[in-house]
């Protein structure tokens, strides 16, 4: 069956987004340090349409967190707008060709239409829980996984709810020292390592959660 | 040069203790969890002097993150008596003969005589700050490292001071949802992962301290 999964860069210190996030720096003071790993792949710079960056083992980790996958689920925070302000025709943080390309359902209060991008990403609003959401998009995704995209809200509430299936941490060596910890109110779910991948830069652990 | 390490197992979610740390349960409400890993493995048994556990890459860690140790530094709470308590006579959690010996620097504001246990461990109580016991340990050790015995606050004290060289974790796959963390107050060091092993029990990650 298709596996709910979920994909995360993490300081070492349990934070995935730094002090302090507002408009201007959505993921919070430091909280860029967390990805810079990421955008040094060729892997990513490919799929953002670009050249360059390093074909290396970080590179083929974001190969595999991002294959196979059809369908995301994402937090209201992460779709924003930003807690504090309303703007009714916010499309999200990206620009009209999003990088995620199939179906998007965002978890959220407030109806709403859904919103066709370019490039094949959808977002669809839902606003009656996080297992009607999963149901909505394993529909969509048919074969293929479905992912959270995040933010540490949403991924918590699947690991809570024993909704999860795999939790693939990229630990980042540094310190934000405040922030938005990812694993808090997560329960306490029964993991087990089932792969790792070290580089200079970061330790990838991909987690199994297994089901009594 | 002899060098500054520490080593410890730490949650998933950043504790090195559970939630309510107690005399009967020093190490707070799941800690034991986090060194069931250790107890499995033909080293820790055999440090002990106990047959039994497994020869595995667990126990390969376990003999590396105790060999060459030439002296220890201790925080207060882990020598004891509990915070709240007192006894003079207090000789730390262990049995006459600690785990330990080598000599051990007690980090403390109360002045106290040297205490020799057998086997080799001479508690020596050190009240005029970290560095002064780290000249103290370093002087012991002779060409051999000091390694900081815990707890999480000797560990971040000195991790912020700039003053370890080897930060050794033992992530284990739980989540103890509260009790003490290890990485807060610690500063921004600048870490870098060097060495990583793998077991469907725990991610051993060494982080060395690049000093600019």
């Amino acid at each position: 069956m298709s596996q709910l999964t979920a994909q995360i860069s993490m300081s070492l210190d349990g934070y995935v987004a730094g002090p302090n996030e507002s408009m201007e720096n959505p993921i919070g003071a430091g909280g860029m340090r967390l990805h810079e790993w990421a955008f040094a792949t060729a892997s990513w710079n490919a799929q953002h349409g670009r050249s360059g960056g390093e074909d290396n083992a970080d590179s083929k980790v974001v190969d595999e967190v991002t294959a196979n996958i059809g369908a995301y689920i994402m937090g209201r925070n992460m779709f924003g707008p930003p807690p504090g302000t309303s703007d009714p025709d916010w499309k999200g943080w990206w620009d009209d060709e999003p990088p995620f390309h199939v179906p998007v359902f965002v978890l959220t209060h407030h109806q709403r239409e859904p919103l066709e991008m370019q490039g094949g990403t959808t977002f669809t609003f839902v606003t009656d829980g996080i297992e009607s959401a999963l149901e909505r998009a394993r529909s969509a995704a048919g074969d293929r996984d479905v992912a959270i995209a995040g933010g540490a809200s949403a991924i918590q509430q699947y690991l809570a709810a024993g909704l999860l299936d795999e939790l693939h941490l990229h630990v980042v060596p540094v310190l934000l020292g405040g922030g938005k910890r990812l694993l808090d109110n997560a329960g306490d779910p029964k993991l087990e390592p089932v792969d790792v991948v070290a580089s200079p830069a970061v330790t990838h652990v991909k987690y199994r959660v297994v089901r009594n």
